[in-house]
């Protein structure tokens, strides 16, 4: 649950727009991937120096992956060389932040969580995910290198859809719309999970059941903390000005993409009631349970103590115990005992205990 | 419930505009219902190929409901033969869908869901549904053939009500009603069983019990699910400036419509308010019973444990136990054990256990 | 429960603005209670037949006070004759409606409900009660007669207060405070009956106290959704626009009234949370007794059934027990089966178990 | 509870604007005390008649303190000799109001409760108080005389602060501001006394201290009904236009009481879920002390009820019982007895319920 | 708890701008840190008497951090020397305050709390930090002289970062920036506290667990009672047209600074989810423990009490009892005790209870 924070106490007393790696290290040595292409042609290739990449082409839009975050000498150059701004670069390497849209002066910045669920460990794992876009340019910053995007990339290689034909928003687009898509199978994939809980909650109440509601709650809680920024970040994108991002040819899909958000948040929070209710259930059932157990003790004792207690006075040896010398006595007592327990069997049945 | 989300799996990683048919299954033969009318007449057909279909006709107003969502090519060859933007229908062939109403330049788009309650398997299930209206047409998309609208057909071939004088819009309006009617029908009907419940609950507090409030439960969490989205629709369609649907004379229609559908939503809470009151019942009717299961176990232990022990003491076979020898010391044991009983007993009666 | 719904059923499938009475039949004959007054004269009678009733009366002001709405032949005949829309005769006539305030083109139109406390059923009745304002005429519809306007009626024949001096407009309001009053007095009614049941829970808390609680609950709930769209209703009228209530003469009293019903919903809403804290407190009384309860059982239990034990050891039949020969053995047997009865009962001491 | 409406039957029927007291009855004697100030001088007398009250002092501002709401002629003869209008006079007179403020058109008029905490009854009461602000005068309706004001007083005869220097607006919110600090006491010191509850919820959950948290909730639940419409008033007055209250002068006074009134109602609601978690700390401290007396019990009766068998079974008169002669078979007997406890000790220390 | 209210007890009756110490008596002799700095040069001083503090430099930004509020002689001539409005300096001495942002003719004022964790006594205690932001002046008042500040001295005397480059205000902004990320740190080190005690909820439910879960939440409460008025506060700056705060160059770190507001206050309710979600597990647990019990206790009662009564039976003395003769008697006792134990453990184990 230290999840909810990256240690912001890596810069407590730094000036702000310092440029301080916060989260966990993931690489060991920074990359960047760079895509240049238009509707004609496309060009890739991969540089492990910042020096090297190419900084500008007038003729194509260029896609920069960065990953690497980690490398704080590496960053600075990073920020020199495709001239960003301090404050977006230090959000970039904060892998602590809340997802947000900002506008500076020369780019729009987007951050925000990629999520995959560790099916061993049972925990929904994030990683920060930043976008850069300016006018004829995209850069992003991963934590570490994936495979998420290959789709887009695949569909980049081979000008499939509108990718190659529009602007770095929409690619900005095409990728965020594959950073959601992966919120809701993983939401999917959460979700029936759960559903295949129901029986086992009705059928064996027990505490591993109980920890497995109790994890998937607690995930789900932190699937939530994650996506609902992303709400808020797509109204301000879209009710934002910036002119990094087309009005009419682009919005639109980002506004389709915000739908697709809420949906999720939508899903999620619906799961968490399913989960809140299978608590319920739990209780309910194990009330129920007790009760069963309580009655088959209750029954057992209360036929067999009274008995007891009679065998036990026939069991006295005092002299003059006139019962003991007449002929039927055991037999009497047997008639008695059975009488005594069909009395109280039909005082349990009337109860409703049997 | 996995209900809250279809797969939308199937086209991760697609460019988006593709369509692909996302949801279960359900027809073997796409068929096109036609219905072309104006005031004075009204001709009826039905299609099975799409080639066939009428295109356009100025002197009537036309309705095509079509079935088949599931057959790509069919769908493709309808969108294009009727003249539908892409976008939409994506929408119209994903059926895990949100109500929602949207806007495009030559048609106003509308897409819900239908519910039934399929009695045998407790379960409430959907369909979606989707609308198209344009200038003096109305396009209809359903996932399986069905009665729902039958109502509306015989209405239009009787010339009943206002239907054969109005527009497209009203025409949809109709559609929609019947769809709304079905909601109430169904959480009445419910209701209705939801009401029943009570007494079981305060009777026989059971795992049965227990399962059908939580099946219950489930259901109308399933329908709030579906029908509040449709609110929203209502709320968008009313607000919006779109020239498909008549300021005049059709908007009172839906706006009356819009208020049913609050009533519906404000009904199904309160039912779920009911079923969160029956699960608190049904743990109070327990602890109430378990209570009374506790009351027995302790005082036929507390009487007769003592008692046991007592006539145990006089089991006991020491060789010099003076009170053995003593006339009178059976009766005497008697009237101690009856005296003890007694005293319990009026303990008991005291503390309100009896 | 299934107040909550007036079955729609009725009327599925039929064109909006048929005539369609939903709900339970109440009345025999239908009757028109016409008062004719201005300032200085007032004239009373009462009709059976809709043609006998006067259309119009230039000099006076005119209240037709309409019972039998289950008789649809006289509520068409009584829609022609006093001319009133047919979208509003058909909420007139659906008592499963929503309270609403709506304006027409020549009426402003209000409907809601009557509250009434059946002391004996336990239960909340309501009536639906419709108010048409026209410029000089208020025509109120009611399910069956009742003396619930007796009040009014007094007052306006006897010329007290304004209600004579002031317009339909003014009448109407009157006839709304006497409902909104009498909503009053059943939640102080229902609310004193709540405040005399805690006693109860904290002293004997059993299942007939359990099933008060609920039923309080149960009727609190329905009260509330009969009372709160009464506010909205008010808020619409207020904000209105509509000349047919008086904008300086009359809106203060309806907004008097509003502050009624506001106080009226808050109210409601303070003894569903005395409810709550009932139940929890049910609850919390039922897991004290139920610990006391465990505690004489583990005493009993615990001191008795070792002892029992001990009693047995010294009455097996062991050809070689030594102990059983010395002649003091049943004393020091005694002597042990004290001491250990007094540790016992010193550790529950020690447990706060005594 | 009955506290949160006093009755309105009494005027049910009657027109409004009828002056009827509407409350229990407090006072013999009404009594009218009369302040008049300016910056030089004041003059202080009290009257119980109302003919003898000074009606306009052109020199002097004019506090009017009045006792006595229930003496109906003497409010009606109030009325008209400091023409006051009838809707306010009947606001005054019914002290089941909740606080608001209204304007009219020669005044502005404030109504709200002050409240006290009788340690006895462990009741919160409350007792309205009226504000009527004219333009260089200020009347004031107490149900009671008391000492509520006295500070107040106090300061306009010595001429301390602001008070004597400033308009009967300033006065009022010295009036208003010491009724808001006896709300702050009283929260205060309900806090404190539930602060010394946490370590009794601990200690000795038992149903004295259920009662009190009980009784805690159920008084801060009445605070809370009394000073949230405080809040509304001051932000209606604080919004409003009234020539009756100096925007420059007097306002930021309000404005700074609205804040308190706020903070008050936060921490009442702080206080509220700290007796919720009292609730919930006594079902959790209950159900731990509850496992342990049933793990006392099951270890007992789990180590002796077999035991007790055993020994029952050597304490059997079967003429053959090979057992029993043997010369160690009682020693014998007592080393399976210890081996056994022995054993269960084992398996329950295993379990942890040791 | 009763940290909700400082004593406002106090003042109460005082006119409003009278000078009191509400709070804690925290230091002895009150001091005056004063530095006076521009881009080239930096002086600081330290004063115990008022009067030789500078009061005024044109050429330098001056930064007073006054401790000592409880000492009212010294606090009125600060108000004097340095002229602070009377209303402000009462917010300032009162250290009850809630945190707020107010304008002043001459300057804007904030007020909040700093927080600390104490480990000892698992309390979170808040320190009152008062801020007066002049042209080119900074009062800070401190209940308490301590190192929270120093990184920003430190970066004052290097001239690290902006801070001797711009105004107070941003001054102001470095310093409120320090006491929020305290409030994160803090946040973080009680979050990951509460993570530790997942693992023992689980494993060892007893009421040390509880109590801690107890005292966290308690804890956590009270972090949100004193940050959630803090964005506020922000929101009334950002919104407010304040000449004293840069709005180009400040209000961009204010903004920041806002959002990560935001993030404590999202972060502390997480937690508070976090530990409700602990306490239902923790009833869960013990739920499922006490079903555990119950079934060890049963199954040891069910097989043993009766056959304790068998063994009775063959106790008694009964001169006739024929089965006592028989020479297998004994085994088949056995027998039969055997076969019911078997029988007994059989029916449970069908029942699922082994």
């Amino acid at each position: 649950m230290a999840r909810y924070f990256k240690k912001r106490t890596e810069n407590r007393g730094l000036p702000p727009g310092s440029l301080v790696f916060i989260g966990t290290k993931k690489t060991e040595q920074p990359t960047v991937e760079y895509i240049a292409y238009n509707t004609e042609e496309l060009a890739e290739r991969e540089f492990i120096k910042i020096e090297d990449v190419p900084r500008n082409d007038p003729e194509r839009l260029q896609w920069y992956n960065i990953t690497g975050l980690d490398v704080v000498g590496f960053m600075q150059d990073t920020q020199q060389r495709l001239s960003i701004a301090p404050l977006a670069m230090e959000d970039v390497m904060n892998t602590g932040q809340r997802a947000k849209f900002e506008e500076f002066d020369d780019f729009a910045f987007i951050t925000l969580k990629m999520l995959q669920f560790n099916e061993e460990s049972m925990r929904v794992v994030s990683e920060q995910v930043s976008f850069i876009i300016k006018e004829s340019m995209l850069i992003t910053f991963q934590e570490e290198a994936g495979d998420t995007f290959d789709a887009v990339r695949h569909r980049l290689r081979n000008a499939k859809g509108n990718v190659r034909k529009m602007g770095p928003d929409y690619l900005a687009y095409a990728l965020l719309d594959t950073i959601v898509d992966n919120y809701i199978y993983l939401i999917e994939n959460l979700g029936e999970k759960i559903d295949d809980l129901e029986l086992r909650v009705l059928d064996k109440p027990n505490e591993e059941v109980l920890n497995m509601i109790n994890a998937y709650k607690r995930e789900l809680h932190f699937v939530l903390k994650v996506v609902k920024p992303v709400k808020e970040l797509m109204l301000n994108l879209i009710r934002s000005d910036t002119p990094f991002i087309g009005k009419k040819k682009t919005l639109p899909f980002y506004k389709d993409l915000q739908g697709l958000v809420v949906h999720a948040i939508e899903s999620v929070e619906a799961y968490r009631i399913v989960l809140s209710d299978y608590i319920q259930l739990y209780h309910s059932t194990l009330s129920t349970k007790m009760n069963d157990i309580m009655k088959v003790l209750t029954i057992f004792s209360a036929i067999f103590i009274p008995l007891g207690f009679l065998a036990g006075v026939y069991g006295t040896n005092f002299e003059h115990l006139p019962e003991l010398q007449y002929r039927y006595s055991y037999f009497v007592f047997w008639g008695v005992v059975i009488a005594a327990a069909m009395g109280m069997l039909f005082y349990f049945k009337r109860k409703g205990w049997l």
